[in-house]
């Protein structure tokens, strides 16, 4: 698998930097005869884009979604199909300052010393821009999935901005779209504006935690024992710019539990297993079970801020560094249609996987079954 | 890729069932010329060996590996390695109680969905057994290691279990070996043993969370976006069994932190660029930096109990279970070892990955540089 | 994928050497529930070990198959495979002349060079015997073929011997079995008898060319434009040992053709679309068609002789070499088994690869068509 | 890997249709810091182009590529580079007779099996227009091993058009570039231009075969035994529209070789190891031993002809069909760049996969030497 590419049979490749042209992405093994057009893709950078609230990056990026090729007559034709977004508001020379000196806490440091080379405008190809892409991949897989799990659901929302976390007994899904922080609580969402005004008055950026809730996803997803769907949740969580940790079900919690609180029992319901609760996070040994799927992380605060950092640059001198440009005080906030977008692409892949290997047959449970598939 | 493969050039295939004949890895794209017999990689798999304590499972493996290929006169030859290690204590007839019933929280009813037949003798495949083979495999990675990254050690420890936490102002990496906890306080050890005893009298067993420091990585290895060192660890350690939740630097409590104190300021050394604090943990943009490497993960507790859960079986019927055979009752101890083994692997992998794209060539940071390699 | 593997969602990893103790390989991504044992697959082995004949080398392999992991009571369980052939007859001291010597057209140089270490006894890596565990591995895709699409048929056979080449007017498939050359012509095999007698007395080798018939494959397998059906099967066939060429359909003799001549014209028949003639060897745009698969490979003449070459040892001196050891005289015979596998594996794993994508759908040619999937 | 990628560490996949707004390639894995621009990139997409001859299609497609990332004032920067070339001489009214038609010998039909739906404009995905992304990843890769394999040179060129075949006696290098024909005898030309105009006239294609010479590849590239190098080129050929055929050095020849003409005697020269003959083609067991290495193929003549052929529609109908648009006479002829730029793709990935494994290291031939690595 390249560098740049994700996934094993529904596989999508991004490229481009925050400054350059453009940027964009091939999506390749996707099923053929599909529905597809701009209009089913656009609304999901629309939800990522930036410049739209006080609470991200002023940059202005339309980011238009053009579909070249692998869609005909409205219908994907198995085909790659590649989705390209040119960029329009570069101003690169916000950038002169960092072209030679490494961020504090950023990849800046990390590139040079890998390649000897790196595009420093706006971050290059470390830039979270190369998110867009990756949205745009999600949501192509999102329209196959409305055909293959026609009762899957994906939504991503946030539980954590610094000292705020969400109070779960308010948990209101209806509430995700209707404010600028993803955040399905109303009530809560003047606090948390008002916090994140005050970060960014005093020049600082902040962390975030978003959790994303796979709802309908059908049992037996997931190809032990290095396939696993936690181990491609994870993997698709952490490649996300600035993450820092990951977890399914109770996570790192889990480190505290005793055996007899974390089973999950489980009851025979009219349409078949039930289980009591949910420690597991929807996924036993690496198989969906049919669960809630319930993947978590964290997200590091932005690492350009205009509070001045000790570092130093390529010639070795030490300098104090104020990041200009037009930075986001908390990227948590956009990272939630990305981790949206990388949920779906893992689980449509791994239904393809699936559906390779097993032609998505399910084991019996039920009177007179010794587990034989249909 | 295939399911039951690891990597990208360095890559292991593990195989076996948990009371079949045997089991095993096949190491593929091992570098040649590299010193290598059974007395390097035995000494790793008596680590992991069960039986070994009261703390762990009284099934009593010997875990004997044998070298069946790829290994010449000492030394590696660049073709594919063979290490089995042949099953000697299976008592099978323990298992007949779940051979149609799913264990609450146990791969279990994931593989009855998922495959319609499943190898219920000791959890077949899902069994910790498998990672017997992993361990096997990190030894081959730490051979290697020895020769292309002389200053490179890899230290796993313990430093949850439970209700207890580790000490950090008691470290001591010399305690490590010295214990069954693979702990780093000596003072400690005492209650430790003393809490997991109490747990198993009562039947039950407890989550952990371990620790793996990386010393004297070089700086570059990773590949954005979506071969990530980090992203690699991550899938590693989210592959084991058990894994809900993993870390890099500051983890899920990243989430809390301002980019003012989150930055790692640099400085210049004698030796090149020194980073005043470590929230990153050894990794930028997914590439690493050179600083220590520090990837955390919770284990659950072990599923398998002698208390009784409610649960159902093939049949539908719902059931009170008690697990009985050999189980441990904290997992997370023998997790130590694995995750030295996939963390050797993930290194080693991106090395070879990194010599491929870039020759291993560094950028410079220095006077009168402009960033170029050598 | 690793340098030993092959395929993608089916895959095989191959290890072992011609005189170390073992060979095996580990076959992964197979279907669950599929019954297979030994005796399903020993059979294939037999058709392929050496000592049968005096056409074959004298080498007395038993090449008794086990199988070690992913079978539980008589069925595959989605779990890798495990499958060992020990070595038992192992003359090590016929080859201590070549211990640092190269034979010319072998690959003792070309490993030399590249690994700077090689286990020479017997050719280690490179000597066909690594193709006993192709041979296993396709003996597993037959018998998941024999249940996703049981009309299929896979048959190799022998065009041509040195000088000699079938009469395809006297094609007779139910002869193959029966003669030592796998010679759909009986009445040719006398003559196929005294000529190889007649080289192996003048102490010398001879070339070869296999053919290998598919009938009953269904349409729609191959994935254009990097997994073509005919591109993974020249590469299956391009990896056999000493293979120097493939071809399909009309093959090299398509650049003599002209393109009124090379159409395959089609009419309708009661089962669905009838092709006239088949140049195409049935693959068009790097996808089946229905009609029958047609490939063929030429194997280069056995390049260990016992008539002297010149060549150099590791040390560059100029020596006369012939080689001992027992060596095939025409290593074309044994290629047919193993090409017969190698086709095998491809067609499931293009199959897996379809049935994930298209999940198995199939355009319709029909009246009020437009060509969608049912 | 993805379906419409190639390569294990320096990749390349396509996207794009015959008829749709554009098509273009995406590079991964290309080393950091090597000298490109456009200018490097266009003088191969002008010699692959079509409308330069009457020799070739009438379509007139300027090809002009754009580098749209990865590349950052004036080198690359290991990030993917994205190549685009926009389609702007599409004529897709002259389509609509096969819109629910088969050509005979054509991918058609097999994508309608496959896909059910297709985009028929041009012969979409299936035209040979895909090859002119390959054709940029080429120059990429020449980039590329100008620097790191500074002697080596690719060349192709015809060797045979129908009944004509290159009088190898009159073979001159320097030619290739002075004819429509990439012909590397200037006497021919006349003849050939004469036979290929007779055979348009009567509304007819005609076959053709390519040679592809690598001179002054180092040693040891190649990765037994699913990686060989020959292995590669096979497939990268049969991958490539149209061919039917792959050799290596003597190729289908071999079948009727003696094992004492076919040995390629060794002599020890000033500079290392030097070979007597070449019928092996420069590779040994799937690895280069630094002769020069000989590929061949075959490429059918053009299915879209004048002349009517019998086929069906898509609802089933028996008609009679000629393929107007504008269509190459003898596709053989542009296969050629195609072939060249596959071959660089191959052996700098091989190349690159090598330095991961081996480091570059070669084993040592000469006084002393037990052959091992410096």
């Amino acid at each position: 698998m390249s560098f740049n590419s994700f996934g094993r049979i529904f596989t999508f490749t991004t490229w481009g930097e925050s400054h350059g042209p453009a940027l964009g992405v091939t999506v390749d093994g996707c099923p053929p005869g599909v529905a597809l057009d701009e209009s089913l893709i656009q609304p999901f950078l629309d939800r990522r884009r930036p410049g739209q609230s006080r609470m991200t990056t002023q940059r202005q990026e339309p980011d238009q979604v053009r579909i070249l090729s692998g869609v005909f007559q409205g219908r994907t034709t198995g085909t790659p199909i590649q989705l390209m977004i040119e960029n329009t508001d570069q101003r690169s020379r916000d950038y002169g300052d960092i072209a030679q000196a490494f961020r504090p806490g950023h990849a800046d440091i990390a590139y040079h010393l890998k390649y000897g080379i790196r595009d420093y405008r706006g971050g290059g190809r470390s830039s979270a821009r190369e998110t867009a892409a990756r949205v745009a991949a999600g949501a192509v897989a999102r329209a196959v999935l409305a055909e293959l799990a026609p009762g899957l659901s994906i939504l991503g929302y946030m539980v954590q901005m610094g000292e705020l976390t969400l109070d779960r007994s308010r948990f209101d899904a209806a509430e995700i779209e209707r404010n600028d922080f993803f955040l399905p609580d109303a009530a809560a969402v003047a606090e948390w504006a008002e916090y994140l005004s005050r970060i960014r008055k005093e020049q600082d950026s902040i962390g975030a935690a978003v959790e994303v809730l796979i709802r309908g996803c059908p049992p037996g997803l997931g190809a032990p024992v290095y396939a696993k769907l936690d181990t491609d949740l994870a993997a698709a969580m952490m490649s996300i710019n600035a993450v820092k940790g990951v977890e399914v079900g109770e996570g790192m919690a889990a480190a505290a539990l005793r055996g007899t609180d974390n089973a999950d029992e489980i009851r025979m319901g009219v349409e078949g297993p039930q289980f009591l609760s949910n420690h597991a996070g929807g996924i036993l040994g690496g198989i969906s079970t049919g669960q809630d799927i319930v993947v978590r992380f964290a997200v590091k605060p932005t690492s350009s801020i205009l509070t001045p950092r000790r570092t130093i640059d390529a010639a070795g001198r030490e300098i104090d560094l104020v990041t200009k440009g037009r930075h986001d005080p908390c990227v948590g906030i956009r990272a939630v249609p990305v981790a949206e977008a990388m949920a779906a692409c893992v689980i449509l892949d791994q239904l393809l996987l699936d559906r390779a290997q097993t032609g998505g047959r399910r084991g019996v449970i039920g009177p007179g079954s010794g587990g034989e598939p249909v």
